[in-house]
C-alpha cells in the first residue's frame, strides 16, 4: 500500500516506544528506517523494524543506551555501543566528534558494541550538514567471495562520504559487493534467475539461481579492485573499531547473536585546507552538463538520484508491503 | 636488456644529479622509479625520467625544494610543494604527518604545487613501517569518463592503503579508472585491440582502437561505484588541497605545465584503536587459505604479488627497453 513517510515515522517510533525505547532513540532510529524508504532502500527501512523488535526484547539491543565514548587522543574517540541502537550510538558520536574536527581538522570515532548503523549516506549527509566532510565505513556478516576465491570471507562493507560543495553535498554510498543480499533474496522471491557474475553457491560454482546464491557468497563489486576497497575496510574497521572479522560476525542479519561488527566516522573540517567547498559545486556542474553516453540519460553526480526519489516519495508516499504493515501494525500494539 | 636494479639506480642518481637534483632528493626520486621498476610497473618507472629532467630544465621542477609545511589545525598540515619532486615533497610531509599522527591519533596533510609523486604504494608501505595506517590519494590530468558519460573529465585517481598486520603490510595501491591510460599506450605500441569496456574515443563511441582510445577516456573501474569513488577523491583532493580539478589539470605527462593536481596524505595511529595490528595476519592467512575458483591459483591479498614480482626483480634484474636505457645515458651524462 502507499502510504505517507509521516505515518510511517509515527508507526515506526510508536512501534519502538511501546518496546521499551526512549523517545529521542526512537525517533533517531525511526528516522533512519524511514529515510532509507524514501531513498527507495527497502533492505534498509521498515523491513528490519520487525527484527530490531525481537532484538529489543532478547535484550540484544539496549533501548536507552547511548554509547560511551573514551577520548584515547585528542583526535581519536573510540566508542563502546553498550549494545545501543546503532543510528543512536552513530549520532552521539557524530556529535561529539564534530567538536573534535573543527578544533583538531580530522578526527575519528572507533565504534564497536553497537546495533545495525543502517543506510550510511545518513550519517554522510549529517557531516556534510554541518560543513564537515565525513567518511563512514562498517562491516557486516561475511556475504562476499574474496576476488579469485568462492567462499564468503568478506562483509560488504560499504562507504559512504559526505562532501560539503556549497550547493546540494556530493554523497556517495555503496557496497564493496556487486549486490547488495537483499537484492538476491528479492529475485528469489520472484523468481527470476540472477545475472551470472553476482554470485557464486554454496559449493563455490557461478550460478544464476537467486536460492543457490543465498547459501554462497556475492562477488566483490569491480573485479580485484573493489575485493581490495572491501578488505581494506574490513581490515581498517577491525584493526581500529577491535570488531569482529566477517566470518565471526553476527547480529545484523538475526535476532540471536550480539552486534560485534565494527563502525568508523571520520570527520574532516575543509576550513583547515586551502581549497573551498564552495568551488565544487560549479565543477559538478560541468560533470553533469558533460555529453553522456545514452542522449535521453544526463550524467549523474551521486546523490542526485537519492534526492530526487527522496522528493517525489516525501510528495507520492512510501510504498509498503502489506504484509510488512500489517506486521508493524500488530508490533504496534506491543 | 636485463640489468641489476643497483645499477639502474645510480644511473638514474646520477643523472637527477647531473642536471642539479640535490644527493638526498635524488636518491629519494630514483627509489620511487626504481621501486615501481621492481614491482613490474613501468609506467611509474624511468620512463618518467627523461620528462623529468626536462621539467627540472624549464624550471618546472624544482631541484632543492622540499616543500613548506603549515599546520593549520593541531592535526592537519597544509602543503606548499614549491615545484618540489613530488617524493621529495611527499616523504617530508610523511616524516612531519607521523609525529602528528603519533600524538593525536590521526594527521592529515594537503599537499599542492609538488610534482608527480610516482607510485603510491611507496607511502603506503612507509607509513606501514612506522606502524601508522596510511592512506594516499592524489589527482591527475582528466583522462576517465563518468558513468553514463563519455568526456574526460576526471584524473585517475588512485587511492592506496597501507595496512601494519604484525606481519607483511596490508597494501593497497588502485587507480579509480578501468585500466591505466600507459596500458592503452603499450596496446597502441603493439597493435593490438583493447577490449571493449575500456575506452571510448575522441566523439565519445566505444572503441577497441588503442590509437583511437589515447584521444578519448578511459572508462571508471566497477561501474558506477568505481565513477563514485573516482569522483570522491576528485572533490576530497581538490576541496583541502585548493588543487585544480582534472580538466585544469597539467605537468604530470607534459613537460610545460607547472604540476598543479593535488595529494592527500592520512596517517592514523592503530595504538589509538581498541584492536590490534598483529591481530589481522591470522584473517589474511584464512583468507589466502579459502577455496579458490581455479585450484591452481590461490586466493591472494593485495600487496602479495607486488612483493613476489619485487622479490623476483631483486635476485634477476629489471627489464629495461634498449631505447630508454641508452636515452638516459645519454641524459646522465648532462
Amino acid at each position: 500500500m502507499l502510504v505517507s513517510a509521516g505515518y510511517l515515522r509515527e508507526l515506526a517510533e510508536k512501534t519502538l516506544l511501546v518496546h521499551g525505547v526512549g523517545e529521542a532513540n526512537a525517533h533517531l532510529q525511526a528516522e533512519l528506517l524511514i529515510e532509507a524508504e524514501l531513498r527507495e532502500l527497502p533492505s534498509h527501512g521498515l523491513q528490519r523494524l520487525p527484527r530490531l523488535v525481537a532484538r529489543l526484547n532478547a535484550g540484544l539491543a539496549d533501548p536507552r543506551a547511548t554509547g560511551v565514548a573514551r577520548e584515547t587522543r585528542p583526535a581519536v574517540l573510540t566508542v563502546d555501543g553498550e549494545r545501543g541502537l546503532g543510528p543512536v550510538v552513530m549520532m552521539h558520536a557524530l556529535d561529539r566528534l564534530a567538536g573534535l574536527a573543527s578544533s583538531k581538522g580530522i578526527a575519528l570515532a572507533a565504534i564497536r558494541n553497537a546495533n545495525h548503523i543502517g543506510m550510511l549516506a545518513y550519517y554522510a549527509e549529517a557531516a556534510a550538514a554541518q560543513n564537515l566532510i565525513g567518511i563512514v565505513l562498517t562491516t557486516s556478516e561475511a556475504l562476499v567471495h574474496p576476488y579469485g576465491g568462492t567462499e564468503a570471507m568478506l562483509g560488504t562493507n560499504p562507504i559512504a562520504i559526505g562532501i560539503p560543495t556549497g550547493t546540494d553535498p556530493y554523497i556517495l554510498d555503496l557496497a564493496t559487493s556487486r549486490v547488495s543480499m537483499g537484492k538476491i533474496h528479492h529475485h528469489a522471491l520472484t523468481g527470476t534467475p540472477i545475472p551470472e557474475n553476482w554470485a557464486v553457491d554454496g559449493q563455490g560454482r557461478r550460478t544464476t539461481d537467486p536460492e543457490a546464491a543465498k547459501a554462497g557468497a556475492i562477488a566483490p563489486f569491480g573485479e580485484a579492485k573493489g575485493y581490495g576497497l572491501g578488505l581494506g575496510i574490513e581490515l581498517l574497521v577491525a584493526a581500529l573499531a577491535g570488531s569482529a572479522f566477517a566470518p565471526e560476525v553476527g547480529g545484523t542479519l538475526d535476532a540471536t547473536e550480539v552486534a560485534n561488527k565494527g563502525d568508523i566516522l571520520i570527520l574532516i573540517d575543509p576550513a583547515a585546507g586551502e581549497g573551498s567547498a564552495a568551488g565544487l559545486a560549479p565543477y559538478l556542474e560541468r560533470l553533469r552538463a558533460s555529453r553522456p553516453a545514452d542522449p535521453a540519460r544526463p550524467v549523474a553526480v551521486p546523490g542526485d538520484g537519492m534526492r530526487t526519489r527522496r522528493g517525489r516519495a516525501l510528495t507520492r508516499g512510501v510504498e509498503v508491503p502489506d504484509h510488512l504493515h500489517e506486521e508493524i501494525r500488530a508490533l504496534a500494539e506491543g
